[in-house]
C-alpha cells in the first residue's frame, strides 16, 4: 500500500456546524432528522468518524476474502465505487481470485441463474467510463439468512454493499445476524441513492451527474413550449418521496416556471389559474414535476392506489395526469410531455461524482481494514466519514418547504404557493 | 453581394447514379419511388436544376419583400434555416425591414394571437446555436385564400415555406392559388422530415442529429438492460411511416438486437421467442422500435384506431403494447422502456446538418432571385438542387425492406425475419 | 421580493470542523492557512456569517444604483454571477435602468473606449447557458482613484466586483477609499479563480466545469498514447500556484499515470526514470502537469525568467519543456502534447455549478442590501457565508502535499515521489 | 452469412453526375482531379463498382487467414472499421483465431517489439465507443519485402490496410510484389484520411466528427474574443494541404470571421488590415487558419524549412506565427490562441461516421471474398464502391477556391480575398 499517510481512530466531523440566533432565523425547521409528517425533529449525533486509512490494520490481506454486491434501481457512479473497491482491496495486498462479485443484487448469493464472477483488476478496467453495473442488479427483498449462509460458507470476511435505503437496512440485517450466528463478516456499506434522499449525507453520488442529465430534458421543454402557441412543456423527473433532483435541475436549467415536489403540497386550481397566467404573460411555460408530487391530489382525483410486493405504495403518475388534466382545463394549449426516466440513470459519471465514488469506495475498504462493521460511508459537511447505518435509515431525506434551498428556487422562478 | 460564383441555368444533376446488371442484383425494389403497398414503381426524372446563385437575378433586392414560415413538428435546424434564409436576403440587399416572420406555422398569416415578426441581421444572430424555431409553428391545415390575401396585402413578393410533405403541399397550393389570382409571389419551400422521408432527397437536414440523439436512449437501454437480469431494454423512436431513424440509430449504436420498422412486418409470436432466444444466449436485449411499426399486429389486438382532425391515422402505442406483452409473455423479464420523444426534436444542430441547413436557406434564396417558383431546395446525390414540388409530395420516403440499407443492419445485427 | 424567509444575522458557520487526535493524523499540514515555503499555519478565525437576505434591508431599492464588473481571466459562471446579480437586485425593487455594467473589467469606469452597460433583464436573459462574460474582462491594475470618483460620479451606491485575489483585493482597496473619501458605496465582491486556490473557500465556482474539460484532454492523451508504441500522452493544464485542476482531473479521469503539481517538487531524472518504468511496463503513458510545476527545475535549466507588467513572475513553458526532454532523453518515445489552454475556460458552467452561481449572486445583492460592505461571499463547509476581504487575499490557496486529497490520487495513481 | 442480397458485378456507379451549360458555370475548376499547382485538369473514369457482397464468393470461408493493419496519424472511426471488418469475417465464417491484428502499423509485420494479436470477437465488442486504434499505429516507411514474406509465412490471404494516401500506397505496393512473388494474399485498403484529402471519395470517415470537434475550439475562441477588449480568437485546425476540416468547421461555427486555407493566397498586410477593420467594426474577431495555410509567406518571412525523414516538408507553424504578427502588427490586441491538435483526432465517432465505417468495413470484406485485390473501398456520390487504389492516390483532393463550397464560406462570412 503506496499510501503512507493516516488518519487517527479519535478524528472527528462536526455533523452541525451552523449556529443560528433564533430557530426561525434558521430557514430551515430542524437541525437534525425533520419528520415532515408531524414536524418533529431528532437530533444527529454531534460528531462522526473520518474516514481513511488506520496506522492499523485488522486483516491480514492475504488472509481477506471479500464480496461485492450493488442492489436496488441504476444510479450513476455504481462503477466508479465497484472498481475503487476492487483497486484498493488490491492495493492493500488482497489477492485478486479472493474478491467475488455478486451478481444482480442480493439474491446473487442464492440465485442459480447468476454465480459469483472473480472480480479482478482487468475486469474493472475501464468501467468508470460506462454507465450501469457490471454486477448487475436487482430491486427488492433479500433473505438474510441464505446471505449470511453463503457469506459463511465462502469465508468472506469482507462484505461491501452498495445500495439505498432498502440495501443499507439489508447490510445492517446482515451485519446483525453475523453477529448473532458469530459470522466473522464485516460489513461496510456504500449509500446510493439518485435521489438524494439519505439522511445527514451532503449529497449522494450520482446525484449531480443525474441532474445535469434532467437539465437536458427540461432545456427541451423550454425550446418545444417556446416554439409553440401556447405550449406547456412538462417534465416528469425521479423522486418518489424527496424532490431535490426536480428543485436543483429546475434552478440550474434557469428555464422552469413550475416546480413540483412530494414535499409541496398544491391544489390543481391554484396551479392551472397560475399556469394560465404564465401562458398569457409569456406565451408558454415549462413544468417540472418530481414523481413524487401531487399524489394526495391523485387519490382524491378517484385513481386506484396499492401497494408493490415490497411494501411501497404505488405512485400514481403525476406527469400522465397533469398532461391529461392541463390539455383539458386549459384552452388551446400544445402540450409537450417529455418522461426522460432511465436516460437519467444510465449516464456515467461526471468528474465531480467520479471523484466522489473513488474516495467512498477506497474509504470503504479503509474502514473495514480498520475493522469496522455495520457502517456506512458519505461525505458529510465536506468531509468524509463513517456513519453507523441506523443512524441514516430512519428516514428519508426531504427537501425542507421552510429552508433556504427551496426558498432560493422559488425566489429565482418567481413561483407561488399553489394552495 | 460578395459571391462571384454563379451556377447555370442548364446545370443539372443526375437523380439516378447507378447502373445494375439486373433488377434482382439491384438490391432494391424500384429505382425511383416505390409504392410499398402494391409494389409499383414509379420512375423519376433522371435530371433535375442545380441550386446556387444565377448571373441574371429576376428581382431588384430593394423592391423584395421577404415572408418566412415554419410548420409542422420541430426538427433540428429550422433556426439554422431561417437564420441563412434571413443573412442571404440581407447580403442580396434586401432591406432588413422588408423581411417578415411568421408566427406559429401557417395561420401565423391570419391568426389575431400573433403577428408577425421583423426578422433583421439582430433577431437572428446566434440562433443556430439553439434549438426549436424562432418564429414558432404549428401543425395542422391552413387556409390557402386567406394566406394568398396577405401575401397581396402585404406585397410579399417572396415566401419560403419551411416544412414537411404537408409544408410542401401548401406551399405548392399556395403558388398555384397565387398564379390563378395573378398574385406576384415566388414560393420556395425547404423540405423538413426529421424521419427523412421526402421522396428523392438524400437526407432532410435534423436527420443526423435526430439519429445521434436517438443513440443516446439506446445506449441508455443497453446499459440498463445489461445491468438487470433478463433485462429488456425498448426504446420508442420517432418513424409514422418510415423506419429511418430507428434503423440508423440502431446501425451506430451497435448495441440494438431487435429493429422494428413500419415497412417490415412481424409476428408476436416470432418476435417473442426471438427475444427469449437473445435472453437466454446473452441474458438481455435491447430492442428499438419506430412508433409507426407492427401497427396492423395491434388493429388486429382489438385496440381501437381512429384518425386525427388531419384526417391522418392515430397511431396505436407499439412502445408501451410491447411493454405489457413482453412483461406478460416473457417470463421475469426485467423491462426498461425509454421514450426519449421531444428530447430528440429539441436539440441544436451536429456540424453536418448546420452546414447543410446553411446551404438550403441559401440555395432558397438564390432560386428565388433567380426567378423560380413551386420549387423545393434539396441535396441530391451530394449535390444541391432544385426540384419542382408536386415530384417529392407524391408519396412518403420509405426504408426499402430489400434494399441495401436495411440487409446491412439486418447482417449487423444478425436479425432475422419474424414472419 | 417573493422570499419572505430571511437568516438571522447572529447565524453563524463553523470554518473547522474536524477534530483531530493528534497533528500526525490530521493528514494536512496545518488547520489555517498554510504557507508552503516556511511551513507556518494561520489558524482562521473560528465562525463566518451565513450568507442570505435579512429581515431588514439597509437601502431602499428604488434609490439603488448598482454596478456590475467583471476582472481577470475567464472563468466558467462569469455569466452566470452576472444574471443572478441583476434578477436578484430586480427581485428586491431596484429599477432596471439604475444597474449598470462596466465593460471590460475595472478599467472599464475610466476607458474612453467602452461605455458601461444597461444591465436590464432582457440583456442578461438566457446569458447563463453561454460561456465568457457578457461584461467583456481583463487583467492588470486598476487606478483606484479613479474609479472611486466614477461610483461617486454615478452615484453608485452598491458595486459588485467579480475577480479573483488581484479583484478582491482591489474591491477592498475601493471599499477602503470610498470610506476614507466618504463615499457612500457598499462594495461587495464574489471570488473567482478557475484554479479554486481562494483561501477558505470550498472550492470556486467553475472549477468542476473546469476539470471537466480538462479531463477531456486527458482522455484524448489516453487515446493518443495507447495507439502508439511507446507513446507519451502529455497535458499541460492551468494552474500557476496551485495544483487543484490538475490533481481533480487526474483523479476522475483514471488514465493519468503521473500528475505534476506546483506544491510538489520533482527532479527530471526521477522523473525520467518513472516514464521509462512505465513505458516498459504498460507500452505507454499519460502525464499530466499543471503549469506552475516544475519551475525552480526550469530555472536550474538555465532558461531565462522575469516579470510581467503586474509584477507577476512570468512562468516558464514546463508543458514544452516537458515534451523536449522527455523526446530527448527517453528512445524511441512518440510524444502527443496536448496543451487545451482557453478551450477550458471558455465553455458554460454546468449545473452544479450553475446553482453555485446562483446562490453567489444572490448572497452578494442580500450582503449589500443587510448593510454589509468589503466582504466577499463564498462556500464554506457547504453553507454559504460572508467573508471580509482580508481575510481570504493574505495568501493563495495550495494543494497540501501531506493532505488527504494528494495522498487518494498517489494511492488511486500509484505515485512515488520523484525527489 | 444472413445477408441474402447481393449486388452484381456488373453493378456500376457513376462517378461525375452533373452536367455543366459551360466551364464557367459549373463552379468549379476541373471536373475530376484538379492540380491546384498548374491548374491542369485529369478527367475520372466515368463509373466505378458497387460494393456490396457479392453471388459467388471467391474463398472459402475457413480457409481464410486474414490480417488487419492501421497505419499514418489517428483518425476518429479506426476502431469502428476494425470491429466491422473483424464482425463480418467472423460472419462469412472464417475462423476467429485465423484473423490477426497487426499491431503499430506496418512495421508491425516484422517488428520483435510487439507481435500480431488475435481479432476475436470479444477483443473487438465496444472498441467503436472508443475512440483510437485497438491495434495501435505508427507514420512512417515500411519494408514492401518483409511484410510480403510474412504474409506468405503465415499463410495470410486476405489483408485489410486501414490507412491515408500513404497507407495506400503501400497496399499498392504489397499487391504488386505479392502478384510479382506469386504470393496468394488479397489486399483490400480503406481510405482514411482526417483532412479528408483522399480523391474522389465524398467525404472520409471521421472527418465530420473531427469538424464537430474542431467547431468546440472555434466557439471557444469566439467567447473568449467577444470577453476581451480588441479580442482576437485565434484556432489552429489540422490540414496540411487541404483546408476542408478549417473550411467546414467555419461554415458550422457561423462565429468566424476569417479562414485561412493552404489552398488561398494571401498576404500578410491584406490580412491584417482586415482583422483591424473586424475589430473596430465589431470589437473582436475569430481567426481560423489551418496548418498548411500561408507557408509561402513563412518561408518569405526567413524561418528555416526542411524536410522530414518520409521526405514530407516540414511545415512552419503558421499559428505561432499569425499569434506574434498580430500581437506585433495591431495596437492593444489580446490575442487568444487555441491549438486543439490531439483533441480532434482523439474522440470517438459520431453517428454518421459511425455507420459509414461500419459499411466501409463490411464493403472491404465483401470486396475481398469477391476476389478482388489493390482496390479500396469508399463513398462516392452516396454509394459505396470498390476503386482501383491507383485512382486516388495520384494526388490529394484540395478545397476548389473557385468551387461553390470555398465561396459559400465566403458569401457566409463576407470574407474579401487578401491578395
Amino acid at each position: 500500500m503506496h499510501c503512507k499517510r493516516t488518519v487517527g481512530d479519535g478524528d472527528l466531523v462536526s455533523l452541525d456546524v451552523s449556529r443560528y440566533e433564533s430557530e426561525e432565523s434558521s430557514g430551515a425547521s430542524c437541525i437534525g432528522i425533520l419528520n415532515t409528517e408531524d414536524g418533529t425533529c431528532t437530533p444527529l449525533p454531534p460528531w462522526c468518524r473520518r474516514s481513511g486509512p488506520r496506522k492499523t490494520i485488522y486483516l491480514d490481506p492475504p488472509n481477506v476474502t471479500a464480496a461485492v454486491v450493488t442492489c436496488g434501481g441504476l444510479c450513476p457512479g455504481l462503477n466508479d465505487v465497484i472498481q475503487n473497491i476492487v483497486f484498493t482491496l488490491i492495493d492493500y495486498g488482497v489477492p485478486e481470485d479472493q474478491i467475488y462479485g455478486i451478481r444482480y443484487g442480493l439474491r446473487g448469493f442464492y440465485s442459480r441463474d447468476a454465480k459469483p464472477m472473480e472480480l479482478n483488476a482487468q475486469a474493472v478496467e475501464g468501467i468508470h467510463l460506462q454507465g450501469g453495473t457490471l454486477l448487475g442488479t436487482s430491486r427488492g427483498g433479500a433473505d438474510i439468512q441464505e446471505i449470511v449462509k453463503r457469506l459463511s460458507l465462502w469465508g468472506v470476511n469482507m462484505l461491501f454493499v452498495v445500495g439505498g435505503n432498502g440495501g443499507n437496512a439489508a447490510a445492517n440485517a446482515i451485519q446483525e445476524e453475523c453477529d448473532k450466528q458469530g459470522v466473522l463478516t464485516l460489513v461496510a456499506a456504500c449509500p446510493k441513492s439518485i435521489d438524494s434522499d439519505i439522511l445527514v449525507i451532503d449529497r449522494c453520488f450520482g446525484f449531480e451527474t443525474a441532474v445535469e442529465e434532467a437539465q437536458r430534458a427540461l432545456l427541451a421543454a423550454k425550446v418545444e413550449a417556446s416554439s409553440a402557441f401556447r405550449g406547456v412543456g412538462l417534465v416528469k423527473l425521479m423522486g418518489r418521496s424527496s424532490g431535490f433532483i426536480a428543485m436543483q435541475a429546475s434552478m440550474a436549467s434557469g428555464v422552469v416556471d413550475i416546480c413540483l415536489i412530494p414535499e409541496v403540497h398544491f391544489t390543481e386550481d391554484k396551479l392551472m389559474a397560475y399556469i394560465d397566467k404564465q401562458l398569457q404573460k409569456k406565451g408558454h411555460a415549462v413544468i417540472c414535476v418530481a414523481e413524487g408530487a401531487g399524489q394526495d391530489m391523485l387519490m382524491k382525483s378517484g385513481t386506484h392506489q396499492g401497494f408493490d410486493a415490497s411494501g411501497n405504495p404505488i405512485l400514481q403518475d403525476v406527469g400522465t395526469y397533469l398532461r391529461h388534466i392541463i390539455r383539458k382545463k386549459l384552452e388551446g394549449v400544445d402540450m409537450k410531455y417529455i418522461d426522460p426516466s432511465y436516460q437519467i440513470r444510465a449516464v456515467p459519471t461526471n468528474c465531480n461524482d467520479r471523484i466522489y465514488c473513488k474516495v467512498l469506495g477506497q474509504g470503504a475498504v479503509h474502514g473495514a481494514f480498520a475493522g469496522f462493521t455495520g457502517f456506512t460511508v458519505g461525505l458529510v459537511n465536506t468531509h468524509y466519514v463513517y456513519l453507523p447505518i441506523p443512524v441514516i435509515i430512519q428516514d428519508t431525506r426531504k427537501v425542507d418547504p421552510r429552508g433556504r434551498s427551496w426558498n432560493r428556487l422559488k425566489t429565482a422562478i418567481n413561483q407561488p404557493e399553489f394552495v
